[in-house]
């Protein structure tokens, strides 16, 4: 069997060393053997550290990968969104079974690409978009018939875990962001993390599969971690709280709300011993009652680990879509009412007030700082 | 499609409820109509409670339901594991899919029933004998195949942690117990739970799916919690610990030890926190890293959620199966060393040695209460 793996970064060289590590069990799943018949890159002639290029299929050329019939499964796992759709959905219009952990296409199109994908009979699959290696996606793919599933949440972003983890031992700052530029924790461009976008992505796909309606990243209420100062720290810690990003789905008969806020959370409360670069979510639904997911949320083995149980799940089950039930839920995330942490901007302390989250991003805008207490 | 039920007990009655309650959601995924066309009881006259006994399609032959070339799969949820095997090993001949939760028979029967399964094409799953609803068997499945597992362990008995969690806050040791049979925690005859000859039958079930050779239950060196005595939970408190009943595997290449054993957890042990009915299992892969699952263990709606979960899976996927891979490792459980702490019988306080597990199970046979510490 040929695969291809669009792109080769961190997540693209963990592909290729699974199958280097675990070739017979996967060949043994197979039936077959395996090979990468190519590997999509921008640049042939750049250096790829631990690989020899001369030794791996490498092409810039993604219409050779697609016009190739004896391609059946491609793994994408570039950076940019609007070109991740783009491949994906000429990849499915053309049959072949894509495993996707590019969290920015996945959430700009979710629906649509399930569509193309139920309509040429292919598998679309994502485990690694969101928790990285944690089977959660897999599960929610049975939990979701099972259960009227009322909230979902946790910690989903591994950068500002870690980054947060360590800020609240008191280190400074800029030896934090130094080190985790250093570990790979957090990009050369920290934006997506920091300002809370890429857990507002994978919060977005999980509630579209949940809630089954069009879900828009830019909608859901969202505040980074950057406004957090040693004083906000310092009073979680005198209330014995810890800070923590927290992306989250409540969900009745009617109605949603959605968000992505920095937390201060009790120490009693689960999510507040996840530390450094776990993650953990957990999903209440009426049959199963309480279940917890945890585990390393990114890293290049982790996810790699993902894109591999998507590839075991091709190979041995009938695709399942995710189709947009038009249900018409109200996106309440703006009404949605919390205690809120609220500290004016050059000031050390806050008050804590119960206010809306539409509230909560006004204040945001004239320079409060804002945290949820949970 | 029918469905037959061997049991009407807790869990065959929550296999109905689900029903009930999801028929739209479960017929829209097998793309027909559902049906319950046999229910197998012991005694028909029996009072079925909230069930009305004539609208159940009660019948106490199992040949009828052998039989019966309509019913195309069978939830197997009897609390006789002799029998349990005998009825999963004819089912399955006869090329019927058999989804069960009945540990007795699949600890009993690990390997051959999985061969029986698979000379005759059939589904044999079984993802709410172990951990109930929580999803983790069936994520194994794949996680095998992309990891060496060096570990798997942790709380998998729902009893006895409701037991030892109440008896930690210093309750009344008669009072818990009642309380425990009021609220069906705890069954009349609770020696399974209490033994932990109910843990070491997941534990081995777990073992057999890992480790791929024979395990047998009687191997395992087990110690339930009925020696602990107030003094031992004033011990533990004293030393900022929990105590728990925590069966593991632990694996390299050429060895597994297998435990269930009473524990001396430090409070900093997320175990620790697990507490009432929630059952945690943590696994080590080295692919994945770490990852932890958590949720009720048992109980009516989350047992039958595992089942029903495997019946999505029958529908729609190719049946996965366990074979004996001969490896012959070697069984260390016994030559495993750890701290105990060991109090002799009626002395108030032990003393903590680092000793072999054969050692501990020899000083348990003199009369000494043995608690890991971990």
């Amino acid at each position: 069997m040929n695969i291809a793996i669009l792109g080769f970064g961190t997540v693209g060289q963990g592909i290729y060393r699974v199958l280097e590590d675990r070739r017979p069990a996967l060949e043994g799943q197979c039936g077959q053997e395996l090979q990468v018949k190519s590997i999509l890159v921008r640049d042939l002639h750049k250096d790829r550290g631990a690989f020899r290029a001369s030794s791996l299929p490498l092409t810039d050329s993604f219409e050779e990968i697609l016009a190739d019939d004896s391609v059946e499964i491609v793994f994408e796992v570039m950076s940019d969104g609007a070109k991740g759709i783009e491949y994906i959905r000429q990849l499915l219009a053309r049959g072949k079974h894509v495993i996707s952990a590019n969290k920015a296409a996945i959430a700009g199109a979710f629906f649509e690409l399930q569509e193309t994908a139920r309509a040429a009979g292919a598998h679309f699959r994502y485990e690694a978009a969101a928790a990285g290696g944690i089977p959660l996606i897999d599960p929610l793919g049975k939990i979701r018939h099972l259960n009227s599933i009322s909230y979902l949440g946790g910690i989903i972003n591994s950068s500002t875990n870690y980054i947060l983890s360590e800020l609240s031992l008191e280190k400074p700052r800029e030896e934090v962001f130094a080190e985790a530029l250093t570990l790979g924790v957090l990009e050369d461009d920290p934006t997506n993390d920091v300002e809370g976008y890429d857990a507002r992505r994978k919060i977005a796909i999980l509630a579209s599969m949940i809630v089954a309606q069009e879900i828009r990243e830019m909608d859901i209420p969202t505040i980074g971690i950057c406004e957090l100062s040693d004083d906000d720290f310092a009073w979680a810690g005198s209330e014995g709280r810890r800070l923590k990003l927290i992306a989250a789905l409540t969900q009745d008969d009617s109605s949603y709300s959605l968000s992505v806020l920095p937390t201060a959370l009790a120490e009693t409360n689960p999510l507040a011993c996840v530390g450094g670069i776990m993650n953990q979510v957990r999903l209440e639904g009426d049959t199963i009652g309480s279940l917890v997911f945890s585990g390393t949320g990114g890293g290049m083995l982790s996810t790699a680990h993902g894109l591999w149980a998507d590839f075991l799940e091709v190979i041995s089950s009938r695709p399942t879509y995710y189709m947009n039930s038009g249900k018409g839920k109200a996106d309440h995330s703006l009404q949605r009412t919390a205690a809120f942490y609220l500290r004016e901007a050059e000031k050390a302390r806050g008050e804590i007030k119960q206010i809306s989250v539409k509230e909560a991003l006004c204040l945001r805008d004239k320079g409060f700082t804002v945290i949820e207490i949970a």
